[in-house]
C-alpha cells in the first residue's frame, strides 16, 4: 500500500468528550468524529461510544475498517500501555478496564492504548514541535500540569507507568494546597489555574486595576485566558503574573535539564497560549539555574498541535 | 565456551589511579591491576598505563588476551559512549581523546567506554543493589555528587551524553557557592563535602563539642568520615548533620521520583557509609514530598559494590 494511504484511528478519551480522527501515516487528520463520554454508562457504554465516534470519523473520511491498520487510544489516568489497560482513572471512575481489547473487538481492529499526556508527547514528537527529537520533555499547562517524556525516541513509562508527573514535583516549601493532598507542588504555582490564582491575588491586593476591570466585565471571572489577554494588551500586572509562573516552571525544569539532558522542552496546554510571556522567564531561569552544558543546549518551545496532539499521538501507537 | 569462563577487562580510569579487574560473566573479579594515572604524560601515556595495568590484572588472574572478550573503560567527565571518546575531562585535561580505539589497539581487544558514574550504575544494576531492576537511579556522594540512570534496563545518556548530573540540580535558593560557578546546587548541601562543611559550621557555632574534640585529635581535620564515626557513636550533632544532608537529598530526588517513577534509588560513594543516618531522612522526605504512587513504590537502598562498582560495570559494557 502506498505510504500516503496508510491510515489509523486516533482516539482522545476525555472525561466529558471522546474525540476521534482518521489519521494518515504523515499525521494528517482526514476525518473526525466526536461523542459525549457518558461516564455514567460505565466502561462498556463508554467503549461503545468510542466505537460510535470512530465510525463517525470513518464516515467523514470516506473510509471503512478495511482501510485502517488499527486504533490508538489516549486515556486519562494511570495506564498499563503494554497490556492496553486503564489501571485507574479518577475522572472516569475506572479501575483496571481492558480498553484496548474491548475496543479492538468492537471495531475489528488491533487497538493500542497509552496515557493521554504520553500520547500528546508522541504527537508533538511525531509531527509537531519536537518533530524528529529523540530527547524531549512535554509539559502541559492546564487545570493541572501533566507531562510526558520521550527518551531515546520512545515514551518512557517508568517502573509502574507513572512517569511524567511534572505537576507534582515539589516546587515551593509550604506553598499553596494541591489537589494531591500535599502543598507547593509545581501545578499549584505553574498551571493555568495558578495564572488565575496569582491574578486574583494581585486584584485583591489592588495591584491589578486593568485585570480587575476586565474581570468585572465577565461577572468577576478570573481565568488564564483573561491574564493572557491582559498581558498582550501590555498590562504590567498580568505580565508579572505570567513571569512568576514561568519562573516557577523554569526552576522545576532546571533540575530535570541536569538530570536528563533533554534536547527540547515542549510546553503545551491552554496555559501555553501565554507564549513568551511564560517561556522567556522559564528559559532565563533554566539558563541561570540548570547545569551549564545541558542548560546551554536545551530549547524551550511551544507545542504546535494544540488539542489534536493527543489524538495524533494515539494514532501513532498503531505504527510503533 | 562455558558461561563461567567468559571474561572481560573492567577499567576504572581516575584522575590519580587506574584500577583494572579481570571480570567474569557473573561479575566476579578474578585478578586485579593498578597503576598511577600520570596525567602529566598526556593521553597516550595514560592509555599506555591503562594497558600496563590491564596486563598486570591478566597476570594476576593467570589469563592471556586470548581468554578475554574485550575491555570496558569507565572514564571521568563527558563521554561519547557510542564512539568511545572522552569528550572533556577536566581532571585529566583531556579533550576529544579516542580512548576505546587506542586502548583496543594497545591490547588487541575490542574496547568500549562510558562515563564512570554510568559504569557504577551499570555495575550496581548488573550484580549489586539494583540487580535485575530496569528503572534505577544511582547517586554517588563523594567530593561532589554524581549520578547515572538505568531506564528501561539501559543507561540513559540524554541528548549530548550529559545526563545524570544530579549534583547540579538546584537545591537551595542562594545556597552555598558551587564549583560549577552557581549557588545552592545539590552537591553543595548533599555530598560528603557538605557533611564536612555542615559539621564545621556546627563546631564553629559551639554546638558540636564531641566532633570538635575528635577533629582536634586529627589536627583539626573535619571530614565525612569523622561525622559518620561520631554519628555511630551517638553524637546528636553529627546525627543532625547527616539528617540535614539526607533531607536535602530527599527533596532533590522527590522531583525525580514523580518525573521518572523509578523502582530504586541506589546511594553510593564515600558519603553513603553514613547508611540510614542519611537514607532514613531521605526516605522520609520522599514519602512526604514526592507524588503519592511513585513515592510509595520507590526504594532507597545503599550501593553494594563499593569502589568496584565502576570497574565491574565497565566490564559489563563488553557484553551489552
Amino acid at each position: 500500500m502506498p505510504e500516503h494511504k496508510r491510515l489509523a484511528l486516533g482516539i482522545d478519551l476525555g472525561g466529558t468528550a471522546i474525540k476521534v480522527g482518521v489519521v494518515t501515516h504523515k499525521g494528517e487528520i482526514i476525518g473526525r468524529g466526536e461523542r459525549a463520554t457518558e461516564v455514567q454508562k460505565g466502561a462498556q457504554g463508554v467503549i461503545a461510544n468510542m466505537a460510535a465516534a470512530a465510525r463517525d470519523a470513518m464516515d467523514a473520511a470516506g473510509v471503512t475498517v478495511a482501510d485502517l491498520e488499527g486504533a490508538g487510544v489516549g486515556a486519562p489516568g494511570i495506564c498499563d500501555a503494554a497490556r492496553g489497560i486503564v489501571v485507574r482513572a479518577v475522572n472516569l471512575d475506572w479501575d483496571n478496564v481492558e480498553v484496548a481489547e474491548a475496543l479492538g473487538k468492537a471495531l475489528g481492529l488491533p487497538a493500542y492504548l497509552d496515557n493521554d499526556a504520553n500520547c500528546a508527547a508522541l504527537g508533538e514528537q511525531w509531527c509537531g514541535a519536537a518533530s524528529g527529537s529523540h530527547h524531549a520533555l512535554m509539559i502541559t499547562l492546564g487545570t493541572g500540569v501533566g507531562g510526558g517524556l520521550v527518551l531515546d525516541g520512545k515514551i518512557y513509562h517508568g517502573f509502574r507507568g507513572w512517569s511524567g508527573e511534572f505537576g507534582h514535583m515539589p516546587a515551593v516549601d509550604n506553598g499553596p494546597a494541591c489537589n494531591c493532598g500535599r502543598r507547593g507542588c509545581v501545578e499549584t504555582v505553574a498551571s493555568a489555574t495558578a495564572m488565575a490564582n496569582f491574578a486574583r491575588r494581585e486584584i485583591e491586593a489592588g495591584r491589578a486595576p486593568y485585570m480587575a476591570a476586565k474581570a468585572a466585565e465577565q461577572g468577576g471571572k478570573v481565568d488564564a485566558r483573561l491574564v493572557i489577554y491582559a498581558a498582550r494588551e501590555g498590562d504590567a500586572a498580568a505580565v508579572g503574573v505570567l513571569r512568576e509562573v514561568g519562573e516557577h516552571l523554569g526552576l522545576a525544569m532546571a533540575g530535570l535539564v541536569g538530570a536528563l539532558n533533554p534536547e527540547l522542552i515542549v510546553v503545551g496546554g491552554g496555559g501555553s497560549h501565554a507564549g513568551d510571556f511564560v517561556l522567556e522567564p522559564m528559559r532565563k531561569v533554566i539558563r541561570e539555574k540548570a547545569m551549564p552544558g545541558p542548560a546551554d543546549v536545551v530549547q524551550v518551545v511551544p507545542a504546535e498541535l494544540g488539542n489534536d496532539a493527543g489524538l495524533i499521538g494515539a494514532a501513532s501507537l498503531v505504527w510503533r
